[in-house]
């Protein structure tokens, strides 16, 4: 007999996992690792050593423990904001008139209003845990960076941030938060770097850029005493963090005897997807079940989709080390005019290597489908969704639309990383009807592609 | 044996409660009638019709029935945002170091942002049901617009607000969320109704006032064909529905054993005390049980700590009925400096009731204490405050830190009725150390009273 699902599934609090899931452990071709620009050489331990904490780089490196115990102090903090909900969208179902059961994990009930506090509370403990003073990050959309500033607050930690001029400028409120939990906020380019200084003397009237952030964010942690860098997305041990999103996801489908036929992320660097899909995919690693995961990414910034499965720098300024991935090429520069975040060049290396291997699909959606999704979600569903997030909610209504045609009952779950409160100016843009759509050419791709680095 | 209290206390969804509760059937006092102002008669179900719903009007006038009925269609709709979570302060009361047990009810979590949204679909649901075309209101800070922006568009109700032109400027982002819920925003003084008209020609740069929106938004509903005209807080029919609050947090308590010996919520109109407050009070009024309730107010607006219980104006235009209440005169205008809401110079007509006949106490807090106690809340809690809800998170750090003199364990419940995201100017200007506290002279609110109507 079928239990009456709740609109809301909460776990009980000592139902949240206690342990992160590693997928490379399952994987039977590892992905590739980070090398050296320089020397072309995998990087070791010892190379990573000045940049991010010991312990977050044994995890990065770690491709056989299938799972990592979640210190309590993390386990503590998560239950500040967690277990997330596992909404069954009975309104949505009801408005498309689909047969499909549709269910979302909903993340953007904390402050920092998406995922990426569960990675950010995680690489805070473990730099306190080293003993050390602070950490260097940059942002730009502002959500990695206000997650940063609360978990930094909470283990005492002093934290660094370094905002795209043009966010510090249009975000004046992301900012505020951030600096309500005690985050020291500089617009980038500053005069606060050497590279910094060296951009705004060649470029004194630029707004900024992601990759001159990163550079900005990790020269300050080499050069001051006791810090390190830390990063939201890419990265093996933010999707490990991130985990958590799917293990709750499987605990509550569990729970309520719910089989996901279509599991659907959103995908920028990877973080929210390998969160939310790759416990389910190392269960089809194992052989032990099937499922159909789709990565929905922005038609203006298509790496899974248009990109070269290669080895290519994580950042513009070319100064990280080269990670081989699903890449538009590191001078691959997204339209501005594209909402929210997903507008990075590559993606994270495991889930490059997952797609390589055909362990899930990936689609493009256009900016204005996705708001038209964004804006009927909300409707119905009562939560303003990221413009992130809506890349997924747009693909879940394209798929329960197909259930209607076809009549099938499908369990569709998708991620819904966090709330657009601090995203208004793109949904005015929507409202006003003066939102567009970017496309890169085949040409614009094919000359960024052509500056790759040869590395094999 | 006790059980152990989660960080989050859910309810389950079958544990919702299906009723609300009226605290005048238990009132041995019944608040004294609205009376229209011409006659100085008490207001009849025929005197509000043309003005609010059918249904409401009975709820508004009814001092008998102590239980009414949700309807299905509302329970339908709380499920999408409820139950709220009662949660257990374990951060907070470490940070302070105190032996007392601190509770919140939290109501931010829905895109509305605070508790409005309880009684704003309700509203919704009588005119829909009434085969009403749609309804008008104002809105000040935005939050009860907010709110009725989502429950009119989930019932398919025209929805129009006059937004007081200053927050309509200075808020662009309230306003774009309740564009994206389909609702027509005027700044307010407009030119689409006589009384805008007339201000506008009389004061060509105004910036408007909540009570000149008032008017607009009743001479409008008046004007237009199957419209009324609703409001968020202050009328009794709103304490009714925001009781969903309080219920909800008996049943929590109940199913954890928890006593509450202290209940506290920030006080403006009345829609959240009243909310939170009056079923527990309902049971001191029948002598179950005793309960040390407090009622927080800005020192910039003290109508229960320095108002007169006295029959006065309901709105700064003086074309409301008129209310005995404690207030603070009609003509009062709280300083713009404060920020956020609870700048109503008058109150809810029952809680003035139970005010004077001794069942709370009020205090007023000053506007920079109130961020303090909000930032500390937010950096240990991870949940960034509305300026409202502060002032009750002020008083409950205050009694905490009583607790810990006295070394009493006491179980305080304050009401966390929303999130701050759309308050970060108040909390730029906190951050920069240039807010200020604005307290009115005795001369000033002598003036102020000395224009009260002469009714009694």
């Amino acid at each position: 007999m079928e239990q009456k699902i709740p609109y809301k599934i909460y776990l009980a609090e000592n139902e949240i996992p206690t342990q992160w899931y590693n997928v490379r452990a399952d994987m039977k071709v590892k992905p590739a690792p980070l090398i050296n620009p320089a020397t072309l050489k995998p990087l070791t331990e010892a190379d990573l050593a000045p940049i991010f904490c010991n312990e977050l780089n044994k995890q990065e490196l770690d491709n056989d423990t299938r799972y990592f115990d979640i210190p309590k102090e993390i386990v503590d903090f998560y239950k500040m904001y967690r277990p997330s909900p596992l909404v069954r969208a009975y309104f949505l179902e009801e408005a498309l008139g689909t047969p499909a059961h549709i269910y979302y994990k909903f993340e953007g009930n904390n402050t920092s209003g998406s995922h990426k506090l569960n990675s950010a509370i995680a690489q805070a403990y473990y730099a306190k845990k080293q003993g050390l003073k602070g950490v260097t990050t940059e942002t730009g959309a502002g959500q990695w960076g206000t997650a940063l500033s609360m978990a930094c607050s909470y283990f005492g930690l002093d934290c660094q941030v370094y905002m795209v001029k043009c966010s510090y400028e249009q975000k004046p409120f992301r900012r505020e938060v951030m600096r309500t939990y005690g985050a020291k906020i500089t617009p980038s380019p500053s005069d606060t770097t050497n590279v910094g200084r060296k951009i705004l003397a060649e470029f004194p009237g630029t707004t900024g850029s992601l990759g001159c952030a990163i550079s900005e964010a990790v020269e300050s942690a080499l050069s001051q005493e006791g810090y390190r860098y830390v990063l939201g997305s890419v990265l093996n041990q933010v999707l490990l963090h991130q985990t958590i999103i799917g293990l709750e996801t499987q605990a509550a489908c569990k729970k309520y005897d719910i089989k996901p036929d279509i599991i659907i992320g959103c995908a920028g660097g990877g973080s929210n997807l390998g969160g939310l899909a790759t416990p389910f995919i190392g269960e089809m690693l194992r052989g032990e079940a099937e499922y159909k995961v789709i990565a929905v990414e922005p038609a203006s910034c298509p790496s899974f989709t248009r990109g070269k499965f290669a080895y290519d720098f994580c950042d513009t300024g070319m100064i990280c080390p080269l990670a081989k991935m699903y890449t538009l090429g590191s001078q691959f520069i997204p339209s501005a005019s594209h909402a929210g975040g997903l507008r990075f060049h590559g993606m994270s290396t495991v889930l490059s290597q997952l797609y390589h291997d055909g362990l899930f699909e990936a689609r493009s959606v256009e900016q204005t489908e996705v708001f038209e999704a964004a804006v009927q979600f909300a409707r119905v569903e009562g939560i303003l969704p990221a413009p992130e997030s809506s890349h997924a909610i747009r693909a879940a209504i394209d798929e329960a639309l197909k259930c209607k045609e076809t009549g099938e009952a499908k369990n569709i779950v998708f991620g819904l990383t966090g709330t657009g409160y601090f995203d208004l100016y793109a949904y005015q843009k929507f409202n006003d009807g003066t939102m567009g759509d970017y496309i890169p050419t085949d040409a614009e791709i094919a000359e960024s592609l052509a500056k790759l680095p040869k590395v094999e």
